[in-house]
């Protein structure tokens, strides 16, 4: 039972995630590698319909390929691994999807914290979902959207970043108890 | 620095998170319930916008309403606690508040899972968006749609559930290296 060992630094290792944008080039170790699947495996989805698959980039030129597609996952280019979301497209269930999309990529990202891997979610957007499928050998009715790289931080690079970057609202301006007015 | 002591006992940790329907009456201890607040502060959204509020539920009598409310969110009459998330409905981002609603209710599970808190996903549909939105006061324009609930997990239910009704598919369905085809 680790959940009753300790909740305070399972929460603490909850509330840390951040996303990060700059990676040293080292690559991943297979059994992180794997175990950030298998915990992408076991999400949990409307109806346990599992509408995903996922496809694992680790060749440069594939990354920076993807990194040029139109949207917002040029941080693929320096990733150490990237992962694109593939959804089942299945027409009428969108929401779903792209709800469980969500789900499923913040699974990812904790798996890949658990390991001191960092991460980043970008969106492929306009043309670059098209072209991303073609890259990829991608099916024209899949969902493709999610874009997620993984690496090792680079700590020099994140410290040169502003302070307030990952600023949140306090709890009072989030939080109503019982009734929302 | 947590994820370098263990990461396996996180990964297990992340993996055997599952939905929890049936729960013992008992109240939650107010340090779980602060902890879960502030683990969905700290969430990611796109561009940090942190479009979400959370209206947090415990009297008996609001749960048994919002349970009768039209759509997939029954199992609230029985949760110690229930959560809604109030999105923000802007105009235009309907896409990324899903997937960030995602992303926040799957950290809500880990939080309450951190303390043997068990939890479930339901969505209002339907009637039952406006119901629940009269219900708890929330402004019109908002996106309200999920619903959690939380409560310590009744064994005995569980374990009269049918085993395979939580099954995944093999890591080779869904995984493709380098292409998808």
């Amino acid at each position: 039972m680790i959940q009753s060992e300790n909740p305070q630094s399972l929460i603490a290792f909850l509330r840390k995630l951040r996303a990060v944008r700059q990676f040293r080039a080292e690559k991943l170790p297979q059994d992180a590698i794997d175990a950030i699947l298998d915990v992408a495996r076991w999400s949990g989805s409307a109806s346990n319909r599992q509408h995903w698959e996922i496809v694992v980039i680790q060749q440069r030129s594939t990354l920076q390929a993807l990194a040029a597609c139109e949207g917002y996952a040029k941080h693929l280019a320096g990733a150490a691994l990237g992962i694109i979301l593939v959804m089942a497209g299945e027409p009428g269930l969108e929401e779903q999807e792209t709800y469980d999309e969500g789900r499923l990529s913040e699974r990812l990202m904790l798996a890949a914290e658990a390991y001191g891997i960092g991460s980043c979610i970008g969106w492929l957007r306009g043309q670059g979902v098209q072209e991303a499928k073609t890259l990829l050998g991608i099916p024209q009715e899949r969902l493709v959207r999610t874009a997620i790289s993984f690496g090792y931080p680079d700590e020099e690079a994140r410290r040169a970043r502003p302070k307030n970057v990952h600023a949140r609202k306090p709890l009072s301006e989030i939080v109503h108890f019982e009734r929302y007015a």
